[in-house]
């Protein structure tokens, strides 16, 4: 058992590390965006939703710590590419930062639950528990669709504003790949077809654009 | 028993009101903060304090919630108050911040446990699980000790720092008892000598003196 605990690839480091580096990325960016809000129910709504994210970036640096592998290390080669796609698509309104938050949120929910196939089941469990709904969607799509309704032509605005952001991320993600070894074995190992990596973006596509639907921006 | 869940007096409302608007207030200025930590740890270490403010929010939102009063009206008179404090008092350097963060979150705790004896047990036992350190104290404690014995200069600056931080704090507040009758009443009911809102100010000012004493700025 002692032996199981000690054991983490590369892999699996890499993964939790650009997890753990976007939870804290994810908590300034809402932390940020609660400030903006229009209410007092809005900025507590979306500091709550930052407060989860770093109960779930404390569990993944936890479950490193068990294994002997610093969070800060694996976080590192993460935060250049994090940053870039933060600074890119900084929101200039208060629904810019809710489709933003709600684009990504599912970006990455999607990615690891598509990589969790790969993963032991401590691994699997702790991620798809961090990758849980903080009630986010179901607010982004309130508030979103209300402001579709009272305005229609915020609708093309922030359809073009969810095709950046999927372009941006897509963008990071693939520096990220090529730079990592030990993520993008990861990605071949839990590729049934063994298209990979390609195979993976264009799932991670489609999803989005079936998001983009139901928030009514498709 | 559901009658007693109903009762709740004005100035308690206004107890948990300031409360919550402090804890959403110091999670702003934690989450920033956080920010400008020179460490990838000491921004992880600030964002999950931040984190556990916006818990203990609402810790307090759904107690007022389960007696029939909104969180957000409970805050509404406090807003312009704390906001006042944040502002006569942005912190410009991290060591600064650090400061603050542990002043304030002290002066809170002392404030509410001398209010605490005239709350019923189940108000009480809020109040005081809401006041449990989250970790900041040892950190700031840490961070200061390490700063001072580095840079003697830093001793006076942080000592004047922490001084002028009490003095707006209780400026701000002496404006809130000024404004507030229930809690004024409060107050009165706590104090056992009668000398009331003086009396807790002057108790507020002692275990601040001792506090920077542990932290070498005394």
């Amino acid at each position: 058992m002692t032996e199981a605990r000690a054991e983490i690839s590369d892999g699996v480091v890499d993964l939790l590390g650009v997890l753990a580096y976007g939870e804290l990325s994810a908590f300034d960016r809402l932390a940020e965006d609660a400030r903006s809000a229009p209410t007092l129910a809005g900025r507590a709504a979306l500091a709550a939703m930052a407060g989860a994210e770093i109960g779930h970036y404390e569990m993944l640096a936890n479950h490193l710590h068990a294994h002997g592998a610093s969070v800060e290390e694996a976080m590192q080669p993460f935060r250049k590419h994090v940053d870039a796609f933060q600074e890119s698509t900084a929101p200039r309104t208060w629904l810019e930062s809710l489709v933003k938050a709600y684009v990504v949120d599912n970006l990455a929910a999607d990615l690891y639950r598509e990589l969790s196939t790969v993963l032991d089941d401590e691994v699997r469990r702790l991620v798809l528990t961090v990758l849980d709904d903080t009630g986010h969607s179901a607010f982004a799509e309130r508030e979103v669709a209300a402001a579709i309704e009272a305005d229609s032509t915020q609708r093309d605005r922030l359809s073009l504003w969810s095709r950046r952001l999927l372009g941006e991320a897509l963008t990071q993600a693939q520096y990220i790949v090529a730079e990592r070894d030990g993520l993008a074995e990861l990605i071949v190992a839990g590729s049934v077809d063994l298209s990979g990596i390609a195979a993976l973006f264009r799932k991670l596509q489609q999803g989005h654009a079936k998001r983009m639907q139901v928030l009514g921006l498709g």
